[in-house]
């Protein structure tokens, strides 16, 4: 006899391109079972689960849900809202109050974080707590990649394919690119995919495992111009130092006290500018990078949908305080398979980008790279066109 | 009886989602005349003329020339080289030394007047000089609109939308993001059809045509804040002051002596979080709103083949020293002929946002700027998704 009560789910950190895709899975899978009562959405996260902000989510239309997987943002609304003293304590008595037995927080490592503490108290309740992972840094531990990141994987090779092709085709100037990933070069690794030949950019990607060197990048960067004058440089946003300290800062800090990092590009532009002598500038896509539908990964969307689909087949078969992890079975064919990993050894773990996926100079990708990441975009990425170029003879 | 010779074509300034549409389109004309007896493309604009530095166009496939239309960047190459004392005999000499009877140019501003000035002496050796129109930014005077222009503001418009999906979602940031457009607003103003309702963002448009005024910005930002948490400004990269000086430069100037902004959205979203304690980021897609192809309007494609096209034709007409204008012939549905207009009209004018398109305000757009810019987009936005939001009821 399974235990009939209602669904809560709730979203929580930056959106993806694919979040919503996970809510789809969820609603979908919930409106199977004859127990489940109700379907609710917690509106901004725990902030809404405090304020008992919810909607009623059965009332939504067949086709809104569908096209839930076709919508930028997250559709309930997020936060970053870090939960302290006896706020648990609070969620777990309007969870009670709200007749709710299964709870999915949809989240990164600051949201798994958050559920696995919900979970403890709540496996004294009967009430059952699944973790859907989502991120695009990619840096939650025990998956083999997080549901967002190949979307926004997506959008960062399309758009240094296209980038360098402008860059190349008008070579007047060094062009650093920013992309995100505070602590995790996951999504700046994903430029390399972007390279179609040897001599072509991103000649040079830094990323956040590797203690910045301001000396260093400026004799790569002048090397690199000594060879191509169209130099395309890739950079996570939270370089830091040797001691730690981001290259760059808003001033600012989130929710979970985090260092927000600000302008590393528009900082190593101006220093190539001014060190060098080199004209240069900066492209930051920033949010975009990670709102693009445009730019979604099919395969991520399936994954999205069928990881929040297992968590609620995992919570109503009785499993509790765990996170739905995606394991890879094969590359070519690509395909993977849901399983369960414990919340306790998901949170505030990060998985940073591997020594073996960067190059001993510290400041490019590795060609083993590709085959982790180019399996998860799942359609074929644009081959574009070079003109043979058959000089014509001179005239004397 | 039509003179015999060669065509020569290049391409100048700052590459669109477009400008190798109309490359394709001046070769598919070209290659119907027997009269035309060769097809060669300058590489890097007047600079490859300079070097004699052609390519044969004649022997790219037609497969090639097809995809032309689906490849970013400047597939000859473009440079900004502007000619002095007596590089335009020199131009001319090497185009009498080649056989040129047919010269395109393929630019904004700058390189009509750097054709023009071409065209005044090549009048002299009957070489027919046709300038082809090509910029983001919009900012040719007797034309509609420019070809690349439609499609960069479609990337506006869709990037604008997704991200204003995403703040509205986690609205915790002022967020300020930078468009291209030095002196016209033309870009910038496309933003303001991701509005889907009146309380929609973006909340605040500022233009390079109004002087910026940094209390006024203040005290915008700040009104809002106080009605909707998540608020989104766009702003041109251009912005000046009341003298006329950039809000915030990167310190370079482009070979034409222009002085190149940077960092304006980085600028005032700090300014959000010293002065008014509000946190703030900033965005800046830069040139990947220039060379996306993934975003390229179709209507615009079809009119950047079609502008080639009508070059070709007018050139050998006996036509020389025009532009190709395009005029807008209906809106609903959409059509435009092309025409020709006198080069020296068009050189050096900038034609920037009428202020008719600007509110009084000058911190937003008019509803009348949609009717001019959404017919050209020729492809269907999206509508995203919002959830009904019914709202479950309290438990007491």
């Amino acid at each position: 006899m399974k235990t009939e009560g209602n669904v809560l789910i709730a979203q929580g950190g930056g959106p993806t391109p694919v979040i919503n895709s996970s809510l789809r899975g969820v609603l979908e899978e919930a409106k199977k079972y004859k127990f489940i009562t109700g379907i609710f959405g917690a509106r901004y996260g725990v902030e809404g689960i405090l304020r008992e902000d919810f909607i009623d989510l059965s009332k939504e239309s067949k086709n809104n849900i569908v096209n839930l997987a076709y919508t930028p943002g997250a559709a309930l609304g997020s936060c970053r809202r870090k939960l302290v003293g006896d706020d648990y304590e609070r969620v777990i008595s309007i969870l009670i109050k709200h007749n709710v037995r299964y709870f999915f927080y949809n989240g990164g490592n600051d949201s798994m974080d958050t559920c696995n503490k919900i979970a403890c108290i709540a496996s004294d309740y009967n009430i059952k707590v699944i973790g859907i992972p989502k991120t695009i840094d990619n840096d939650l531990c025990l998956t083999d990649h997080c549901p967002g990141f190949a979307s926004a994987a997506k959008y960062v090779i399309i758009s240094t394919m296209e980038l360098y092709k402008d860059i190349q085709s008008l070579p007047i100037h060094v062009c650093i690119l920013e992309l995100m990933g505070r602590n995790a070069g996951w999504l700046a690794a994903a430029a390399s995919l972007a390279k179609a030949n040897e001599d072509d950019g991103p000649h040079l990607i830094y990323v956040p495992e590797v203690p910045f060197n301001e000396e260093s990048f400026l004799f790569d960067v002048k090397s690199c111009r000594e060879k191509v004058c169209g130099v395309l440089v890739v950079v996570s946003e939270g370089l830091k130092d040797k001691n730690g300290n981001p290259i760059a800062g808003s001033g600012i800090t989130d929710g979970f006290g985090h260092k927000i990092p600000g302008g590393v590009a528009q900082h190593l532009s101006n220093l190539v500018i001014q060190k060098l002598g080199i004209k240069s500038r900066s492209e930051k896509p920033g949010l975009l990078g990670r709102c693009s539908i445009t730019m979604q990964s099919s395969t991520d969307r399936e994954e999205a949908i069928a990881v929040g689909s297992f968590a609620v087949k995992s919570a109503v078969n009785g499993e509790s305080n765990k996170m739905v992890s995606i394991t890879r079975i094969s590359n070519s064919p690509y395909k993977s398979e849901m399983t369960l990993v414990p919340l306790n050894k998901v949170a505030n773990v990060e998985r940073v980008l591997p020594k073996a996926f960067i190059n001993v100079r510290g400041n490019g990708i590795e060609e083993s790279y590709r085959n982790y990441c180019l399996p998860l975009i799942g359609d074929e990425l644009p081959n574009f066109l070079t003109l043979k170029r058959v000089f014509k003879e001179k005239c004397e």
